[in-house]
């Protein structure tokens, strides 16, 4: 394995989206590099009040530490405590209007003792659904995996379906995508190549979406419901994501970390929207399993 | 010791606090009783869009369950997963004047197994520092603990300190207060008048601060700042609160646990107050520990 690859691979990655972001939106990601104290650093990209994205980041971090948070693997809790090597791209973009869905994305890669192991995916968060951004996201996933076996994209969108949950709502995030972590298996060169397929993709699976939605007309009534979805985004980050705690425990950059986190979120004691509106329509068609690459 | 005591003064707390809080907004609490399948349930009592509280509630709870949660004791996780019993009042408000602070008041008892233990608090989180509402809110606290030894004040203020700090942003939550746990000498009815005292002094630490600063004429800029702060909170609170995690955790009624977060919040990248200005001293003159019971 070469974990110097990987990470060039990685800030390619971000250069090449960062790029089609900006020409997107027209407006210019920020850079910021840092370095840790503990060893590593990072680059984020970022950008607020875009005419397409509200706010958003795509960082890119390659960091050294000398024990391994436990947030940082499902599968194996006993390298806990290891010396290790995490590198990763994760992007969150959060755009004005509303009917243009939240998206996130991340590969990436870790190395403890004797091991390592990618994980990634990527995942989308309407605010407003449509049947065809759903099926368009999903397809993009599924045409990303394929060459890696039929039985991959069901079980990683099945993962994806159940990280990106809410218990405390009984509620998903979103509709899901896909989500992998812990993959080692059959080696090295198959898994890398994996990754990138997944990073490769994503500008595809997003950009289609945004394009056919930005120039919706929307209001208060829909900004409102934004902001208040927009609150659930940030409990599931702040409680469960466990790539927001890594990067807390680990003295991540706390502001790059929390890019992810949207630009105005309200919060409404026991809303719901109203039977039959288009926000009663998400939970009751979106926000449920759906086998949106067959046809939703 | 008798559970049905502390209920009884739980209830009756909820209730005096509510009418108090009543009288300062000029409007009504929602009420919202439930019950909970594993058992018990709670009392929420609520406000939105009140002339002076944006979003607050008062919360009691008395719950029983089969296995407690890591998150309900600090110093015993070898209670972790016995029967227990546990029972609260719980307060937050966001007044809408950034003038006025943010306000949390905890007070609770648990009983696992043989075991019982009181623990609670207050604690400040202005957006703009008044020392002589830091001075007022802390020697209201100390007054509250008086009684049970001159060393109370001091080691609940520090605890206090440790506990709402921002560890990502290496940052305490406001100016703080008091907090304790697992206090269970010298023995009950003693722990049980403590938690009184503490519960009993809160309209009296908090109604004179607002009623000093509810008229002071605020605009955007103050509401931005606002806004950005309480991004703060809801960190605090998601990542960090116990109570908050205990909640969730234990199956309690979400949307009364999460009546915690601020009705509005802004996240900005990497925002920092200009040299010099009333936002900046927040953080230079009041975020930092101070001995404010003795003049700060």
């Amino acid at each position: 394995m070469t974990l110097d690859a990987v990470s060039e691979y990685l800030t390619g990655l971000q250069a090449r989206i960062v790029a089609a972001l900006e020409q997107l939106d027209g407006g210019t990601f920020r850079r910021d590099a840092w370095t840790r104290p503990e060893g590593g650093g990072g680059i984020s990209r970022l950008i607020e009040d875009g005419a397409l994205f509200e706010r958003g980041g795509v960082n890119y971090s390659r960091v050294q530490g000398a024990s391994l948070p436990p947030s940082a693997t499902a599968a194996r809790p006993q390298l806990g405590g290891l010396a290790y090597e995490a590198m990763g791209v994760s992007l969150v973009l959060h755009p004005r209007n509303p009917y243009c869905p939240t998206v996130h994305m991340n590969v990436r890669c870790f190395a403890a003792g004797d091991l390592w192991w990618f994980g990634g995916g990527m995942d989308l968060t309407p605010y407003y659904g449509f049947e065809e951004d759903a099926r368009h996201f999903h397809g993009a996933c599924k045409a990303a995996l394929a060459p890696f076996g039929a039985e991959r994209y069901p079980r990683y969108k099945k993962w994806c379906d159940e990280y990106f949950f809410l218990k405390h709502r009984n509620e998903p995030r979103g509709i899901g995508g896909i989500f992998f972590d812990d993959l080692s298996e059959p080696d090295f060169e198959s898994c890398f190549a994996l990754m990138r397929a997944v990073g490769d993709r994503f500008i595809n699976a997003y950009a289609p979406i945004v394009e056919r939605r930005r120039a919706l007309a929307y209001g208060e009534r829909e900004r409102e419901f934004q902001a208040y979805r927009r609150g659930r985004y940030v409990e599931f980050n702040l409680v469960y994501d466990r790539g927001t705690l890594f990067g807390l425990q680990s003295g991540g950059r706390t502001e790059a970390i929390l890019m992810s986190l949207p630009p105005c979120v309200k919060w409404r004691y026991d809303w719901k929207p109203a039977p039959g509106t288009p926000e009663a329509r998400l939970y009751s068609d979106f926000l449920v399993p759906r086998n949106w690459a067959d046809g939703g």
